[in-house]
């Protein structure tokens, strides 16, 4: 089983004001204003974007290219203790797959998604747009865990 | 861009009561009790799920191993319209990502973890676990697009 393997294949590119690792936002709620960032599909999925426009949240999930090699356990620069990868949001993870809730600003061109409150490098590659739904991706009263001591939005 | 790839490697396995496709709950909602699910993530990456425990929900993410090709545009069963397949969240995407905001009820043994609002196969190959954090990920008031007319949670 753990020989197995899949292949992802970018479905398109991301467009954000980060150039480095150093000059991202620790995650999309930080900036304030959120900078609009946008994602391009590339032209043999655009057809998937269909019926998008009215949902005012997607999630996006993409692929971290300057992920260092997996760290399964670190200490956060924030905090005193180590903490399991699966804890936390970092990006050196097994699978470096990253995952935002964005705000959707609609279409700035037919391949072309405005959105806010991403975090991630210029250029990052996509790899999946789903819409985002408050009746099952929503927990409102969800306890954070060793970051509620850490939290700010 | 289009030619690159990524390589995705299960870092468990999802353990739910439904053994075919047509079994499957439209959501991870709609059960009414949700059954308990486990995931048992493999002995080389159980370190990463140190400091867990204070989560109540967890994203999980897992790869969808019977989607069938994918199919960008098609009508939904419950739906008079055909839908671009970023706009719904069927199962045969380009990536066959499928993504999960869980109940976690703690470690039922170290390397495995009882969570409940799953909605997928037993036997799916889970790629990621992140914490759900309700300052980043959670949005009450997102509007849902076509799938408004369709809502029940």
């Amino acid at each position: 089983m753990t020989s197995q393997s899949f292949t992802v294949r970018p479905i398109g590119v991301i467009s954000t004001p980060w150039q480095t690792i150093a000059a991202c936002p620790r995650n999309g709620r930080q900036p304030n204003p959120p900078p609009q960032c946008s994602v391009r599909v590339f032209p043999e999925y655009v057809e998937g974007l269909r019926s998008i426009e009215g949902f005012s949240h997607l999630i996006l999930l993409y692929w971290l290219h300057q992920a260092k090699s997996p760290e399964l356990v670190f200490t956060p620069p924030f905090d005193a203790q180590p903490r399991g990868v699966f804890a936390t949001r970092a990006p050196r993870r097994p699978n470096p797959i990253g995952l935002s809730v964005v705000a959707f600003d609609g279409l700035e061109a037919p391949d072309t998604l405005k959105v806010r409150h991403l975090d991630c490098l210029d250029g990052t590659s996509l790899i999946d747009i789903k819409p985002f739904l408050p009746t099952t991706d929503c927990e409102p009263g969800a306890s954070m865990g060793w970051l509620a001591q850490h939290a700010t939005r």
